[in-house]
């Protein structure tokens, strides 16, 4: 792994940047890569930032300070915040082999790129930016700093995952001074929910029932249900998370019905409870808290075979 | 007003303190009052904190660390984030007129108290304890740490209204350093919703009427509501954000209707629109963002002179 010197030596020695995001772009990904981009550019340096899917209106403020400079060869191309090559999406055919230098803070890196800076003790990757950006010797303005603060912002969940460091409200706080407004952009990243978003998730809500004496709560979203409230898929995210926050449930169940008619069943779980064992019983997978796996049958039969799927599995758990 | 040093002064030279928190206690309240508790009786002095009503089981490791010390007179009181004598509730009658010293950060504080220091610009009462603490000379440890950082998350949303500074986010982080348990605080205060708790809100979403083009959104709280979904009073905290979260709304309005048939009237604002100004017009006030009023008569009644003055208001504003 190079140092972070070497990573500056290497900016300084090279122009004419192409900066790539993962696909399904987030907050860190994005801020990290207008970041680099605009502190680049202010050096004089010419840069764009490619992204392999469309970028969601919410995040347009992000772009803000680019300067649009398309017209060129890129002679360095450098990734930020992609863990794996194949998370290119479809840059991954253009630039998957020829990335040569890749900022992470993911501990799983690959190793993809000619040289990589990974630092898996980074809440965001803009962590790692911001540090560059500073040795750079670049300062900081309202635009660079509106990109860090809304990487790290959602990257930590607005502070809460326990990924979190004290080094990562430190930042925040002083992207605060550069003048960054943090409450609009939490209130964009986090709080403001479409009219669609509020009746969707009422009548999940709605849908939930109790298992295992209340210890699994299940609830389900019918494509008649996404129809009528005229939500988005992207919309559809945190969903996921409703069950699981009741007190007192360990396993939170979401069952979202798909075209096929079968059901994409996301499973988050508290306590330690392994999601990914309970979701492989049904040829799933994933982490300990997050998991997923897909079901078939009608409504009825799909809920109550996860149901007693969770009741058998905490029972397990219990006795153990 | 007092300067922070004859603050510091008052309390090296007294002894035998209680300390009065207000009325449906929430994190600052209590965070600031046990944080001041611990760190007086550290000090050697005997204190004790007064809470005028129940405190909800989520907030009792702020009382860690402790010594029950209930066994002596009060020489001298001191009240936290109390503005006005009778936010503190049933504990008004016998120390309403007699508290010595108030630490507050509502301006729009009485002045109550025989010698007071408020700071409008702080997020959290808690921010000004801090302060306190470190020219007492106390040593923070983790339970210190841990009620300031919960007053400070919970009075600003977890870091999100526009009253965090980046003052509270680097308090935050200290108090990380100390060891508190930033991810698990938030969890609790901010994720896990009791079953009462879903059930109250999705009645308050049922009852959502838009106003002045969608740009106020008003949602009420009955008793008989409160009363059939057993929900404490502390845990209602949070519903007052919900219509203020709704795409394009500009004043979000919560009613909650009271034992004598008023109404309690929470108001919170987005883009800078003067909360307390608004309540200013039914005798309240409040901050920036976030102000409250009481408002007689009927809920029909209420809501249509509520409903009314937003209309009025926003088009104020928007002429401006």
């Amino acid at each position: 792994m190079m140092s972070l010197t070497e990573i500056i030596e290497n900016l300084k020695s090279h122009d004419d940047f192409y900066i790539l995001t993962h696909q399904y772009p987030d907050g860190d990904t994005l801020g990290s890569a207008f970041a680099l981009c605009r502190a680049l550019q202010l050096q004089g340096k010419r840069a764009r930032v490619l992204c392999p899917d469309v970028i969601a209106p919410k995040y347009e403020y992000l772009k803000r300070g680019i300067k649009p400079q398309t017209d060129f060869e890129p002679k360095y191309i450098i990734s930020v915040d992609v863990a794996d090559a194949n998370l290119l999406g479809r840059l991954k055919e253009t630039y998957g082999g020829i990335v040569d230098m890749c900022i992470d803070h993911h501990s799983s890196n690959t190793g993809y790129a000619k040289c990589s800076y990974v630092d898996g003790t980074k809440a965001a990757a803009a962590e790692i930016i911001y540090e560059v950006i500073k040795l750079l010797g670049v300062d900081f303005d309202v635009d660079i700093a509106s990109c860090i603060y809304t990487a790290i912002s959602t990257d930590t969940g607005c502070f809460r995952y326990t990924n979190a460091t004290p080094q990562s409200y430190r930042i925040a706080a002083e992207m605060m001074e550069y003048g960054c407004d943090a409450a609009q952009i939490n209130r964009v990243m986090f709080e403001t929910k479409s009219r669609a978003k509020l009746e969707i998730e009422r009548q999940v809500m709605d849908s939930i029932e109790y298992y295992a004496d209340n210890r699994c709560a299940i609830v389900y979203v019918t494509l008649d249900m996404v129809k009528k409230s005229g939500i988005n898929d992207d919309e559809l995210d945190g969903i996921a998370s409703l069950p699981r926050n009741v007190e007192g449930v360990l396993i939170g169940i979401t069952m979202r019905q798909k075209d096929d008619g079968s059901f994409k069943v996301s499973v988050r779980t508290n306590d330690g409870l392994d999601a990914s064992e309970f979701c492989k019983q049904f040829g799933g997978g994933g982490h300990t808290a997050a998991a997923g796996c897909t079901v078939c049958g009608s409504l009825e039969e799909a809920k109550s075979s996860l149901a007693h799927a969770a009741e058998s599995f905490i029972a397990g758990v219990t006795n153990a």
